[in-house]
């Protein structure tokens, strides 16, 4: 078990009728800026109960955050921010707004060149404005992590920030939310949460028994609940169960003491950056492309994960190892989820070396938990997920 | 799965050479009060490591807190830290330590009549002194909770208190620590963090999927990690999972949406109070026969424990549930703990009759996840476990 250092302040209210909290959580006299995107919460009651339950406080709206958060559009929140003298951001929706969210309280902060050095800088934010989220699809685990991924049409990019200043102050996770979720987005959660915790499990033996079996719980209650999901939403058991797996998946427990490895988010973000992919997507049309490429490396915790998480008794390690793999491509499947790449575009010819060339440019130092993919492997990889 | 509210903004620096990092972790300028027990930390090294560490502070000792922290032990600790201005606390130490600690910081800035009406008021702790641990003693997980259990001599009390304010700033947990710890108080950190788990989980089936899996993990891992501690705890691996699992099992996160039970707990301490049997003892003694005298409201869970932590297959419900409450008491033993009363005192004719009468006299609501077990109820489950 590796050392670690882990600390998530954030405070989870989750359960049927917690919007009803928000009243109390926020600190008085805040000036509320409500974030949210294309106005699915106006259809599905979301927005009449937050409105509801934020009437004591002065409220400025602004809507349309996009998918893959577009940095020109939170441009012009951030000058919503300055000019109305926001002091307290509430992002309602799903990880893309939670995520435009924490840009903006740390740009609000930033007093460097322009808003977009937050993403070039690399450096931690320590420092943001306090802003809390209501979820309403859960699939990331924004609501309880200090991460953010924006992306800038203007130059296909997609890059991440973060750092102990952007966990939100509260999160409030409803599951009766799940009810109301379109198939494919439920279907993009249960993919991204599930890559989430195989990026911090796939690698090699570590030695930490419990986080391993900890990250097989997630994996495991996935399985479980996601034909249930798929097939009714208004399950409260398993909307739960889906809410919270999500959550855990990604508020750093998991990672602490083991290595990880976020080639497969690395490589998915420039796929959806080219073709505006569902984020989701990208990751099954990778992950096990990955897996195979890199075999050797990840065997035996694929074997492991055959065993735990599958239930394969039988076989060599590299057997095992294999079906392990098979199973992951059959899981997305199951959620009517495609995992080649030219299932989504027909123009990917070139992918590999487009991403190649991307990783190049962008200086970087390597991939995968022993940091020593190069650009090259990841067009390699890509060009099997063709 | 149950509504939940949960927060823990404990900061964990887990893993070798962690105390190093005291001096960037306790606000500058603070005169530090240290607590620590009998004296074991100035032979096994970390009394050293931790007085240089803080070298650039102003520090005072308090050495000498018993296990079983005495209420009339802390009284004079208070008195330490009003005289020399004491502005920040530093437990090293296990459980005890750091319960008495967290007392302290909440006597420190209490304002009722007397310190020990904190324990009486039955009041959740909002704002106390700023306090962090060193750990020493893997057990009871009050290095990332915000509990803290006090005893008090004079009246063969054992009471709890905490709140969002008894949180300890940081906790660093070295597991090397665990290769000077005696085989007794090894064997009951085990006793204690499996119990520990078994109260947020042997109740009844909730839904909760991924919590009752993340318990089994806990479970599992310390079944997995017992006899190689035992043998030897310096193997770095054990030792470290044991560690991770002590705090895993008791920081609040097991507990949230499911119901929990901690009436093993409550009659154990009356055991402690009056005979002074080792906390994890008294839970050792108790645990399976309050399964036993519970059983058809828990069969079905301690079924679901005999299937998944034990393996066990084959039979029914009750059959499976049986060998569950058969394996448990096998666990105990084969750490070498005693599981009858009468192993540790001949006095012990009358206890079942006092502990009920103690729940009486203090208006106990009754105990037990559907809060209905009385204290009769106590009586018999103590009797059976002569």
């Amino acid at each position: 078990m590796n050392n670690f250092k882990f600390r998530n302040p954030t405070k989870i209210l989750f359960g049927k009728d917690q919007i009803e909290n928000l009243a109390t959580e926020i600190p008085a006299n805040s000036k509320v800026l409500m974030l949210y995107g294309g106005g699915s919460i106006k259809k599905n009651g979301i927005y009449d109960n937050v409105k509801k339950a934020l009437s004591a406080f002065d409220v400025v709206e602004f809507g349309g955050i996009p998918a893959n958060p577009e940095y020109s559009v939170l441009l012009d929140a951030l000058k919503v921010i300055k000019d109305k003298k926001i002091d307290f951001l509430l992002a309602v929706g799903g990880g893309s707004v939670i995520d435009g969210t924490k840009f903006l309280a740390a740009a609000a902060e930033y007093e460097g060149e322009t808003p977009w050095n937050l993403m070039t800088d690399r450096k931690p934010v320590t420092s943001a404005m306090p802003f809390a989220t209501v979820l309403t699809l859960p699939a990331t685990g924004s609501e309880m992590n200090s991460g953010s991924v924006i992306t800038r049409e203007e130059t296909k990019e997609k890059l991440a920030v973060g750092g102990p200043g952007l966990f939100p102050l509260f999160s409030i996770l409803d599951p009766t939310v799940v009810a109301s979720i379109p198939q494919r987005q439920l279907a993009n959660g249960i993919a991204d949460s599930f890559t989430h915790v195989l990026e911090q499990y796939m690698t090699y033996p570590s030695g930490a028994s419990l986080q391993d079996r900890f990250a097989e719980s997630v994996l495991k209650t996935l399985i479980e609940v996601a034909p249930e999901i798929m097939k009714n939403p208004s399950d409260y058991k398993a909307a739960s169960n889906f809410m919270w797996c999500c959550t855990m998946a990604l508020n750093g427990l998991l990672q602490q003491g083991v290595p990880t490895d976020w080639a497969v988010h690395a490589m998915g973000h420039e796929l959806t950056a080219l073709y505006g992919i569902d984020h989701a997507r990208t990751l099954a049309i990778l992950a096990s492309n990955h897996y195979r490429y890199n075999f050797e490396t990840k065997k035996e915790k694929l074997a492991q994960y055959a065993e735990r998480v599958w239930n394969v008794t039988a076989g060599s390690t590299e057997e095992k190892a294999k079906i392990g793999i098979a199973k992951t491509d059959e899981f997305f499947k199951s959620l009517g989820i495609d995992i080649k790449l030219s299932d989504y575009t027909e123009d990917y010819s070139e992918t590999g070396n487009i991403v190649s060339k991307r990783f190049t440019e962008r200086g970087w130092l390597g991939l995968g938990e022993h940091k020593n993919l190069t650009p090259n492997d990841a067009k390699k990889i890509v060009e099997m997920s063709y």
